[in-house]
């Protein structure tokens, strides 16, 4: 190791997923079902096209859409943000979200990574779903920070196990050191649960009772990036909407999911002192996302292109978690286990526990040579000092694959599973 | 203070500037010379119009262009990007620059931000220039570092003061805390001055000389960003030409200044462990850059677009830099001082030492009165144990105003000058 570099890139590990996806590259046969991403072929580029020639047409506009913006962002989609929000949350989320608490970020994943700057010293310690998102955990990681997993039922976070992990941590003396539950509430990535209103309004009571022996407050990080993928059941209300959420819960999603991936704007919803500190960090980041990525946005999202848009992304995607739902039923033992989700990208598959599925695992091997790819459920736990990481899951995305691709990978993985046991 | 908050949110300011371009925003009548902004009148939006529609309407390249990419970037905009330096820095910067080293970034700010983060530690000493770009000043004191200011001269760098500055930092013990020089090297942001090729090789010597007793490599960050707004003389090469270049310069550039801010895109040429630690890094950020900014960016350089435009800027920044010139001639008392920059954005101003300058001068109440602004010459330098900061020199841009407004601000300051002493 160089020893001219930081404590944060001694930290700093490679993302585990760049080696799946330079493995997907590599491999021209290869199925994957790892990649998180949207589906090419659903990319909006007339949309994207025409809403662009209209922006940059006129001298007017085109000029504001070129030139700087403000490091907050661009004062319209900060308006039509506030303004989606409400019509999905009510009004009881009207103290908890205007446009003033807006900040447009580079993707959601910007805000995430801000955020953790925000509220985070080396040392100090996050709760987070066990298993999390991964690239959250990557952070976690560079910046020094310790992670504590909180178990999930079907209806998202397990509040007993989050009083109980709450409870150790004070007792320990830790309760200092802890700044916030992260938690992705919609179709999380990587199960699929959701977490319901309730139980964000039961999570935000109990972090409120532990914040005179911390010290300080304890803010829940709501990542919404999915919400917009629904395609069964009910919305469900964001922690704006909960009682005294409008002090403590920091809301990020994202435009770029359910619009186009390649124009990375996202956002979050801030209360003070989070947006004033977060705005004077982005404003060292890069004084602003760019302007005209954010104006585009805003006119998808005034013209009503990107409700349209968003609307069809949630037929397609119902319709490939049904060829995945049929596949896994078809091909997979019935020792597997999973959950329809509600939306978003992912499956979560459980195996017995004998059987690993990790990145050296016998199972992984197989299915690589049968040229299918899956994430290894292991790679989505934080290093917590409480368990040891399971080993048996995997994430399987009906993102990016097209129909005959997932029928396709299930048949393989489903021979692999045969063989890997 | 919210005792949540994390010890660099607690370390991050308001930005200097925010308060400038808050008063610049609310007082239609008032000319600024304070903006470091691209001429708006100068944004390419039909060339943008054109290669975004050639972007988008072919399926393959607009689902490329609206769909992730790597982390890095695009390789396309990656190799032109090596390309174009090599063109310009020749052979001898062969082994510095290769599309492998480049790393496409949100504007060369987000480039700095990041580097900072692969190198410094709070607590960790910069080398800048005496004075430099302030937007960096507010990443080192954010991040809790440490600013030690090395002086100029006509041609850049003082190269003697330099070999000072490290000289007592070993004595003093402290040379282990230092990690890097910044360099602003063409038509420095703020005083317009430009570092010769000599002076460059000759500082890549000195940090070379003094790396045993760092106990580390000392690298040098040259920051590109207005290289190719030259408009007078000849280019200059960039320190990836220097012997030793390739194993110690980090070389920022960006693409948004010379031809569309609102499409913010840089880069960074890197050596190792340099390029892979920032990769790592930009993976938590955001993994990667807007695929369809960056898209649409290789564009532009291949079709020569680009090149066309920054043709033009030059003309153009050329005729307004002249139009300045003939103001402050006119207008400023005999003594006060000025460079003529031979490009960039900025002219640097010294009045005598009695006449201050700064945001609560005498001089600065009387211009913003007459409706005129400009940035402060306090504002550009670091803290710095070793002497007070200067308070009698202004940053004055022909980058924003137009032509007549140029005239009219240098009047109104004139007048101020002549009143506020």
């Amino acid at each position: 190791m160089n020893p001219a570099l930081s404590d944060l890139a001694r930290r700093t590990g490679p993302p585990p997923i760049s080696w799946l996806m330079a493995t997907a590259l590599a491999r021209p046969g290869l199925v994957s079902l790892a990649a998180g991403f949207t589906d090419s072929e659903t990319l909006p580029a007339g949309d994207m096209r025409q809403l662009l020639d209209g922006l940059l047409r006129p001298p007017g506009s085109s000029r504001a859409a070129l030139q700087y913006g403000t490091t907050a962002g661009d004062p319209e989609l900060r308006r039509l943000t506030a303004e989606r929000l409400l019509a999905s949350d009510g009004s009881k989320a009207a103290a908890s979200c205007s446009p003033e608490r807006v900040l447009i970020s580079n993707g959601s994943q910007q805000m995430l990574y801000m955020l953790s700057e925000a509220l985070c010293n080396p040392g100090d310690i996050v709760l987070v779903e066990d298993p999390t998102y991964f690239v959250y955990l990557g952070i976690v990681e560079s910046h020094g920070l310790r992670a504590r997993g909180v178990r999930l039922e079907k209806d998202g976070l397990d509040l007993k196990h989050l009083e109980q992990v709450l409870e150790q941590l004070k007792r320990a003396g830790e309760l200092p050191r802890v700044k916030l539950l992260y938690l992705v509430s919609y179709f999380q990535n990587p199960t699929g649960a959701t977490t319901s209103f309730e139980k964000k309004c039961a999570a935000l009571d109990l972090l409120k009772r532990y914040e005179r022996a911390a010290g300080h407050p304890l803010y829940l990080v709501e990542d919404a990036a999915y919400r917009e993928l629904r395609f069964q059941g009910d919305d469900v209300n964001s922690a704006l909407a909960a009682p005294g959420g409008s002090r403590r819960v920091a809301l990020l999603g994202t435009y770029s999911k359910p619009f186009a991936t390649g124009a990375r704007v996202g956002f979050g919803v801030l209360p003070e002192p989070l947006h004033t500190a977060v705005v004077r960090i982005k404003g060292n980041h890069d004084f602003g996302t760019s302007n005209l990525l954010q104006q585009v946005l805003a006119r998808a999202l005034h013209s009503g292109r990107y409700a349209r848009h968003v609307e069809f992304l949630r037929k397609r995607y119902s319709r490939k978690a049904g060829v995945m739902l049929a596949g896994m039923r078809r091909h997979f033992p019935e020792a597997a286990q999973w959950e329809m989700p509600q939306g978003g990208l992912y499956f979560w598959v459980r195996l017995p526990r004998s059987v690993k599925s990790g990145l050296r695992s016998r199972l992984f091997r197989q299915a690589l040579e049968k040229n299918v790819l899956y994430v290894p459920g292991q790679l989505c736990y934080a290093k917590d000092p409480k368990r040891p990481k399971p080993n048996h899951e995997m994430r399987l995305s009906f993102g990016a694959a097209s129909e005959g691709d997932i029928r396709k990978g299930l048949e393989r993985l489903g021979a692999a599973l045969a063989k890997g046991r």
